[in-house]
Parts: C-alpha cells; sequence; structure tokens
C-alpha cells in the first residue's frame, strides 16, 4: 500500500491576535500551535508532512527550517481551495490516504489521528470526519449520521430546529482516500456568499459520487478546539496546563500549588520531585527524581539529575548533575556542565564552563569559559577575565584549588592543582600547582585620617 | 448654566480591615479606592471636586496633596450629615448638578456618571439615583420605581415580601440638582436607630415636595461594590485584575498564564507583548509592543520602548529604550535612562545613571550616578564608587571605553573615549582617551607555599 | 481518673504516591500531614501519643526525634491490628480515654477532638466514632444512628439503598474507653475477603457486649479528607492554603492577589501587613504589623519587626528588627541579625552575623560570621573573608566605621569605630579607630595604549 501523508492548514493571519506573527506560530506553553499539530502527526507515525502557508509564510518556513514540505496559498480563498495549493504533494501519495488538519488546533492528538485513521479504512470511506461531542455545540456544524456512516455536515446557519440540537460538530479534520479527494477538489466551487472553496464540501460531493463518508468521534472534546485571539490562546494555555501538570501529578511529582507554574510539554520530570511555584520548566529539560526546584527557578534546555535543589535558579542549554544544590538567585548560561556535589550560591553566574565534582561557588562570583577542576573553592567576588574586548579566552583551574576572595583570573590562565590565590589579586600569569600567587599592596593605616571625614559626614547627616 | 460638581464621602474608618489607614485609602491594585473615585469623576469631565474627610483626615489630605477641596466631618453621624459639612462648597455650585458618591466603591466608572447625568438632566429630575440590578439584592436598599421615575428606596429591614423580590437596587450614588440637595439637607432629620442623618432619606423628601425623582441602572453591576473587611478587598482587587487582563488581551498582549500578574489600571501596554507569570506593573508604567516582560518582573513609573526583554527585573521611575535586554536579577533603581541596544545582564544594579547606545554591563556590577558613552563594555565586578561617606559624585565614561573586571572607578573620575581600564585596578584620576589606566601589582608565584595549607585543609574535610 | 492518651496510625506507604516517603510524612503546606495530626492532638491536650510506624519506620522516627512513642506493624494487616501493636502502651494507660486517629488525615482539629470527648464522656459511651456530613458520601461508611446514639457503621458495598442516602459518614477516628478496646481487640478476626483486622468492627462487637457506641459529628467535614496520590495531596494543600489565607485577612493582613502565596500553619503576621504573590512564608516565621513582605520572598523560621519592607528577599533562622528595608535579590543566611534601621540592598549576602543599627549595605556585598556596629556604610563589593580554606574567622567593624568598594575584609580583623577603608583594599591587619587604611597601587595612565587594542576590537565587531 502506498504511504499516507498529511496536509496542515496553516495560512491564517494572526489579525483577531493582533500579532505580527501568522496564527500557527502563536504559542501554547511556550510552543508555537503549529508545532503541537505536527508532534501529533509524528507521535500517529505520518511523517509526510506538507504545511499550506499563507499569511507570514516566510516565519513559517523559518520555523519549520526546511524540514517539511511546503506550499503557498497566495490568496485566502477558503480551506478547499487551501488543500488544492498541495494537489501535486497529495499526487506523489496517490493510493493513500491523507489526513487534512488545522495548523492552529494544538490538541488533535496522535491517538484521535489514528484511532480515526482505523476506523477510516475499516470502514473503507472515502472521507473520514474527526468529531466531538460537545454540550454546547452552537457555532459548530453539526453531523448527520446515518446507518451507513454520516449523511453530510450541516452549518450552524443552515441547520434546522433538529439538527441544532445534535451535539455532535465537526473538527474540521478529516482523514481522506487521498484519490478520492484528488478527484473532488477539481469540483469544488466557490459559488458561496463569502466567495470561497470550502473543504467541508467535500463531503457532499463524495456522497452525492456515491462514495462513503464516515465519522469518528475523538474521546476529548479539546482536538477542536484552536484560538482566534489573545483571551481564547490563553484559555488554551491554561488547558494544556492543567493536563500537563496532572500527568506530572500522576508520575508522582509534588506541588504545593500550581500557582505559577507553567510546563512545557515536552519536559519530563522524575517521580518524588518537587515543583515551587513560579517555576517555568521549558524547551528539551529533563528532571530527575527526588529534586526541589524552585520557587521562581527558569529552566530551558537544562538537564537536572537526581536530588539536585534549584531555588530561584534560571539555567538555559545547560547540564546539572546529582545531589547539586544551586541557588537563590542563581544564573547558568548555555554550555554550563555542574558536575555531581557542587554548591553554587547566590549571585553566580556560569557560562559555558565545567565545574568539577564537589566544587563550590559560594557567592558574587562569574565563572565563564572555564574548566574547572573537583573541591575546588572559589571566594566571594571571583571574576573570570575572559573578554579582553577582542577575544574571549579559557581559564583553567585545577582539582582542589582555592581562589580568594575578589579574584581576577585573566584568561588565558592556569591555576594548577591545590593552587592558592591571595584575596584581592589580579592574575595574569599560570600558577603553577600548589604555589600561592599574589598581588597586591601592603597595607597601611592612616591614623586619624578618618576623623575630619567622619566630622564631615556627621555634619551632613 | 452652572458648573457641576461633586462630593466623595471619604470619611469613613478601616476599622475591620484592621488598618491604620482610613478606608478610602485601602488599595485595589496598587491604588487607593479614592483614587478609583476621582479618576472615575475626571474621566467624566467633572473636575470641581470636594471630599468629605473623618477618620484619618491627615492620611486623606495628605494623598490628595492640595489637588482637590476638603471639608471635615469631626464626627460620624451619617451619610447625609456628611454633605451638610459641603453645605459652602455646594453654594458655590447653585444651579448646577452636584454628584455624592462613595469614596469606597472603586468601580463607579466615568461612563455610568455620565450616562446618569444624561437621564438627570432629560428627566429634570430633583435626584436620580445611579441603580444596578443584582442576583442577590438581600440588604441592599430597594429601588421602587413607578411611571414618572421612581417612588422611593426601600431599606432591606423595612421591605415587604413583593419589594424583598426587588433586584434593582441602591448604589448610594446620586446625581442632585445642587439647589433642591441644599433645600432638602435643612430638613433632614436624625430620628431614627441609628440616630444618624441618611442621604437616602433626602429622596423621599424631595418626592414629598412633589420633585421628581429618578434612576439610571448601571450597565455594570460592579458598581455597587465597595469592601469593608480584607476578604471583600482582596475580591474587589480580584475583579479589578480580571477586568484590566482581559482588556490588555483584546488589546493583543500575551499571557501564558496570568497567575501572580498584578497590572495597575495606569499601565499600558503594546500589541505582540507577552507578560510571563509573576510580573507587576504599576504606576504610570508604559511598555511599548513586542516586548517580553517577566517572569517575575516589577515596573513601577517605568517606560520600555518595542522589543525589549526585561526577565526577572525590578525597574523604578526609570527609561529602557527599544531592542534592550536587561536580566536575569537585575535592579534599575530610580533616574536610569537605558539606551537602545544595550544590555545588562545579572546582579547589576544602575542607580540614577544614563547608559548609552549599544553599551554592554554584563555582571555583578553597580553603575551609580553616572553617564555612560555608546558601545561601552562593563568588565564583571565593575563598582562606580559615588559615595565618599559625605557627598555623591557623578561618573563619567566615553564611547567605545573598555572597564576592565573588579575596577573600582572613584567619582569624581572621567574615562575617556576609547580609553582601557585594566582589570582590578581602583581608578582615581582621570584616564584619557585612547589611554590605559592600570592601578595594580605584579603577580607573584610563591611556589610550596600553598602544600602545607591544603594539608591542613584536607585533614580538616 | 486515668490520664487519655491518643494513638496514631501512621503505618502506610506512599505507593501511590510514587514516594519514597512513608505516607504520612508527605506534606500539606511543608509540613508533614503526621505533623498536623501531632499538633492537633497537643492543642487538643492530649500528651500521650503512640505512633504506630509501619512502611518508611525508620524515617517517622528520625522525623518524631524520639519525642513520642512509637510501636512498629511490621505487616500490614488492617487497622485493628495496627492498634493492637499498641496493647501494651494503652494498658499503661488502662481506666482512661484513647483517640485513635489516622497519621495522614492533616485536618482533624483540637476542637473537633475535644467536643468529641465531652460528648463521649457526657454519654458515657464505649466508643464515639467521629463523624462528618457529605453532600456525596459515596465510598464512605455510613453510620447508623439510633435513639440510644449508633447501631453500627456499615461500609458502601454492604449498604442497602436506604442506607447509601446517609449523608453521615465515619472519619476513622475514634474515642474508646481504653479498657473497653483492649478487651475487644482480642476478639477482632480478619475472616473478610482483605484478611485484614478492622479497627471499624470493634463498633459492633461493643455494642454486641451491650456497650453504648455513639458518634460525634463535626462541624467542619475537612476532618475526614486524606491524600491517597500527588492529586489528592495538591488539593489538600490548597484547601488548607484557602483556610490559612482567610484567617490572616480576618487578622487585617493585606493580599493584592493570593497567587504563589503559601503560609505554613505556624506562621504569625500582624495587622496591616502586605503579603505581595509568589511569597513563601515557613517554619516558625513570625512578622510584625505594617510590614511589606514580597514579592518572591522566602521566609523559614524568621522572625520580622514591624514596618519592615522584604522585596524579593530569601531569609532562613534570621532576624529582622523593626524599619529595616531589605531587597530586592538579597539573602539573609542562617544566624543573621537585622537590627533596626538598617537597608540592605541588592545582591548582599549576609550569613551569620549581626548588623547593628542604621548601617547600610548597600549593594553585591557579602557579610559573612561577623559583628557590624551601628551606622556603618558598606562599599559596593565589600568581602568579608571569613574562610582561609581550613577555618572560619569572625569579622569585627566597629561604629560609624566606612567601608570602600572592593575591600577584602580578611579575617579574623577589626575595623575601629569611625576607621575608613580605601576603595580596592585587601585589609588584612586590625584598623585602629579613626583610621584609614589603604592598600593599593598608584595609579598609572599609558597614553595611546588603548588605540590599537579599540581598533582590533572594531575590526571584529
Amino acid at each position: 500500500m502506498q504511504d499516507n501523508c498529511a496536509v496542515i492548514l496553516a495560512a491564517g493571519d494572526g489579525k483577531r491576535m493582533k500579532s505580527k506573527k501568522p496564527k500557527v506560530l502563536c504559542e501554547v506553553l511556550f510552543t508555537p500551535m503549529l508545532a503541537w499539530v505536527i508532534a501529533s502527526c509524528e507521535q500517529a507515525e505520518l511523517t509526510n508532512l506538507c504545511v499550506v502557508t499563507g499569511n507570514g509564510a516566510d516565519q513559517v518556513e523559518a520555523f519549520l527550517e526546511g524540514n517539511y514540505r511546503t506550499v503557498l496559498q497566495s490568496e485566502r480563498r477558503g480551506t478547499g481551495h487551501a488543500v488544492m495549493m498541495a494537489r501535486e504533494y497529495l499526487r506523489e501519495f496517490a493510493g493513500g490516504n491523507v489526513l487534512v488538519l488545522c495548523g492552529d488546533a494544538p490538541f488533535m492528538d496522535a491517538g484521535t489521528i489514528q484511532s480515526a485513521l482505523e476506523v477510516h479504512t475499516r470502514q473503507n470511506n472515502a472521507v473520514t470526519v474527526i468529531t466531538a461531542e460537545l454540550d454546547e455545540p452552537g457555532g459548530y456544524g453539526r453531523i448527520l449520521r446515518n446507518d451507513s456512516g454520516i449523511a453530510g455536515i450541516v452549518e450552524q446557519k443552515d441547520a434546522d430546529e433538529d439538527q441544532l440540537l445534535i451535539r455532535e460538530v465537526n473538527s474540521g479534520t478529516y482523514w481522506f482516500k487521498t484519490d478520492d479527494l484528488l478527484a473532488v477538489l477539481e469540483e469544488l466551487t466557490c459559488d458561496n456568499a463569502q466567495g470561497e472553496y470550502y473543504l467541508t464540501d467535500t463531503v457532499a460531493l463524495l456522497l452525492n459520487k456515491g462514495k462513503k463518508a464516515g465519522a469518528y468521534c475523538a474521546d476529548n472534546s479539546d482536538v477542536i478546539l484552536g484560538a482566534n485571539d489573545r483571551k481564547t490562546l490563553c484559555e488554551l494555555n491554561e488547558i494544556a496546563r492543567d493536563r500537563i501538570l496532572e500527568a506530572h501529578m500522576a508520575n508522582g511529582v509534588e506541588f504545593v500549588t500550581t500557582d505559577g507554574v507553567v510546563i512545557a510539554p515536552s519536559v519530563q520530570i522524575g517521580a518524588g520531585t518537587t515543583i515551587l511555584p513560579g517555576t517555568i520548566l521549558r524547551g528539551y529539560t529533563e528532571i530527575g527524581e527526588n529534586c526541589v526546584i524552585g520557587p521562581n527557578t527558569l529552566l530551558e534546555d537544562t538537564f537536572v539529575g537526581d536530588d539536585t535543589v534549584l531555588n530561584a535558579v534560571q539555567a538555559y542549554q545547560s547540564k546539572v548533575h546529582s545531589q547539586v544544590k544551586i541557588g537563590p538567585f542563581t544564573h547558568l548560561r548555555p554550555g554550563s556542565e555542574i558536575k555531581s556535589h557542587v554548591k553554587i550560591g547566590d549571585f553566580v553566574e556560569v557560562k559555558n564552563s565545567v565545574i568539577g565534582e564537589g566544587t563550590a561557588v559560594a557567592h558574587l562570583t562569574y565563572v565563564g569559559d572555564s574548566d574547572v577542576g573537583k573541591n575546588v573553592n572559589f571566594g566571594c567576588g571571583t571574576v573570570t577575565v575572559n573578554y579582553d574586548g577582542v577575544n574571549k579566552f579559557r581559564t583553567q583551574i585545577g582539582d582542589d584549588a582555592f581562589i580568594g576572595c575578589n579574584t581576577n583570573l585573566v584568561a588565558p590562565v592556569k591555576v594548577g592543582n591545590g593552587a592558592y590565590t591571595a584575596a584581592g589579586s589580579t592574575v595574569t600569569k599560570d600558577v603553577p600547582d600548589g604555589a600561592l600567587a599574589i598581588a597586591r599592596s601592603k597595607q597601611e593605616n592612616k591614623e586619624g585620617f578618618a576623623e575630619r571625614k567622619l566630622r564631615d559626614r556627621k555634619k551632613k547627616v
């Protein structure tokens, strides 16, 4: 049998969003709606995808990074017209089935897609509409069922009183036999009030040809939800957020309260881990077991091991091993790897550095472009001077080194194993293993000097 | 025609709030309830305002800063008595209309005030009661309508069974013909259980004199809401918060979740801007388009341009231009101006300074009382030493300067265009354009010195 | 009369929690459920407590720190079996009454316990079941009342249609006459589907012996709530959170919104204090009147006086006096005492130190193991160098001292009253009263030096 494929309608604008982004790039849990839809297709093992772009096509192309085929719908002439743009693509998959779905309905899930396909093929349908049952179906097209499948879809404005009572509605997503879709696309017309080609009309055309049309009603009626404005977009975020939080709870993740906690769909968290309020986890973030994350922690594309505490931390594209304690008020910039048993305290930035096992960076320190050994102790106020205004250089610090407070390590520089630097030194040359580097002036006490100052100061106060 | 005016009743105490503040100064979205009421009057083009003070009169006077007339009600003898205190004020506006309203009902809006006045004058009423329709009217005075307007207001305790079913209730806000009000004020008595003069009684007195009384029912029943204790005050905050957030969504502002987001009524935000959780915006704050603000950002009286990112920032009385990136964990104190294309990183404080275009202040730096040029690079740990214990001085830094890490710039001092300072230097004298300032000791390595130390340390561990 | 006692059932596992902790140690508002139950007993003046441990017995023992008697139920054979383990303990209290309660039902309160005991003794019952009335009693054992008390408890699965309508249900908590309980414990059998000994069966056994059984219906039906999985645990947190927040509101505490605010049951807050969003208060924390705490502040075991502002602060085991201003982004580690009128600014860590009245620590400073006098001014970037890699030492700073920016104070060291240190100095020797300590190199300006650098830099950009 020929491969199946999917056509994703992604040409809509963000006008009612008042957004410069095309609608399908508006985000639910930091994830563009189009990415949700693509992920569902791929989870349903549909890898032949064609995205119909239109408004903001360049932005959609940029988002897709060339990973998927696209066709451009240069004018907005209806959903049927959008699919027509993909005609050539569809011909490549003649003999198979095609899923046509909306790029701005992020909750269409892989299970629904697969179950609908299973019904579609079992019933040998030319088209199978994915539907949902709503308590308040107002506004949606109603599904007219009959013995052999469905007799049609009637729009709200055309429905009679009995039809208005029908609670099963059209999601706008369909499985077609690809050949049947290609055939009726030619027959679609735009002689209606809007002058648009409607994909829905293919159902009637197929039935008229004596083909079979069926419907698959999704277990989860959220599959039909889309967003047209910021308020409904915010509602989709809340629905997705609650669903993801409940899944984490079922996996043994603890929340004192979920206030301000936002976890993107791509994130994994181990059992026994506690997420405190105000915590945002996004991108390819993975957290181990029995950690405490938060409050007010933001992790992006960050791996965290087991038994690690991240309190008021922001970390990006970094790796934090097990039994690490970081925070509060700490920033890990991309490329940081924090080995196990490390402690990083307040007002510390780490960037593009490896911090070896058991090392302590307690406070007010910047470690950038550095390779730091094991059991190193950083004094408060240490700065790795990695930039001379033109180039960036690396700092190397050996095991068991002890860096004095307010030390500058001017890269490129190497501090040996077990070496010391004296507080207040600017270290510009390598420090051999076990040596002490010192670069400071002797203290002088000028007695009585402060007295006049103090007098002035008190006077002023 | 004579000018209209308004009398705002603001004499109530905060006893049930358990507050030392008078009730009208208790806040909804960081804004005293009295300020909400005054703002609504002014939006309704009512600029002649008289505030009746009582409990905490000095605090109310301090809040008003002499911008509005006040009269003191030295004893609490009822709402009618409160208005009597304003008799002289009212006489100045004889021939006009007066709005009497409650200083602790913050949601009385300009539209309602103006529409009620329009009804008041069109119907030639002596008094027009502003009313609201409630599903649960229990406790409120009910409006008795008749053909010519209203026949009276009946209090809950005096109402018969039929009257208790009436859902239209008195908001406590009234438009009067000023002359009619002045006339009946003289006739108000306090022979009731509480021994108080009730403003409501003026309606019956006017009707008895053959004057016309009418009612204007507000579209938004929130106009009657007031707060008596902390719980209802918190509820008013939530109502106001939701309403403001929805208005921003309608304007194209994006929220992943609104948890912990509090936006004061005075704040403006451009379309396409995203507000992340835990963000507080208050005072005269204005944010441009396509910014990302938050998480956990607090802006007070701060202007932000377009395309700017503020991540975990607190900023007060400052101005941040377009395409600026600040955070996380950054503090802008009053008087900071951050020009476009600036980057300010973690653990940086800026105070009373101008930071020129394209300048970078990456980390752990204090810039105070400084004028900084364009494309300057601040090394980590830079301190502008602006205070000598008696006076504060300014630091000037030219374009393209490069400030080394852990540098002290002891003000008053000037670093020239394109000048450098060496890491770890304390700069006390001006640095000419293009010069390098260096003030540090040579590094000495004392070999073997650290060995004993290390031995001790390991022993200890 | 003999003393009363209580037996707390605490042997359950956390399997459905997917927790390595035993269930009773799972937390509601940062407080193990077992701690809630013990606290209620103690508030009800029940101080003779015996905890039946089982799963994770070692963790429960560790939590109890030897303060309470424990007995081990080594196999899980039902609630009756659990109580049998405490037989010896019960014999010590023969002649009194015993409360048997569940260690994972945190909302059983002292008032209910006491009122139930009062009914128990007044009615001279052998057993008094604590019950609650639920709108949806499904799943719970129903209470069969009769004229003399109760006729029994019927489980959901054994109930007939009429019994299923009964809304009064068993909480699983009982007062027994200790002697009666001891007697019927011997008669409990395990010939049921699960093969377990059920404590509930004691009621029927006692009734069969002609003893009196009664029921006390709790005012607050939350007393029956327990948690079996993370979702219900999170729900218990929300219930507890709301109840505590409302109690603080009633005491005059202000909340703009309660989003992200979590206050443990042990915390006290004075009237007129405002708690801003994202604030966590836990442990033995006590806050005075008219403070502003938050946003995003975390206090643990911390005392705060009156009129103090803590903005984005984390403080642990510390004491902050009145009229202090701290934040934003400030960290007080254990053992910090901040006297009144102190100001501590951004990016400051204080640890195990006393900061005297009126002192200012404005920014980017670490004060550790220090005794600081009154009206001291800390320059930006000051570090108390308290650790030499082996030992920790103290720093002493006298009244009115002025510490220059980026100063290292290498402990043990003493800065005298009114003494100064020059910016950029590393102070290793004591500074006499009124003296100036200086330890730095003279500044040299190398003209033209920077020009080549700048050329390179511009080329690169």
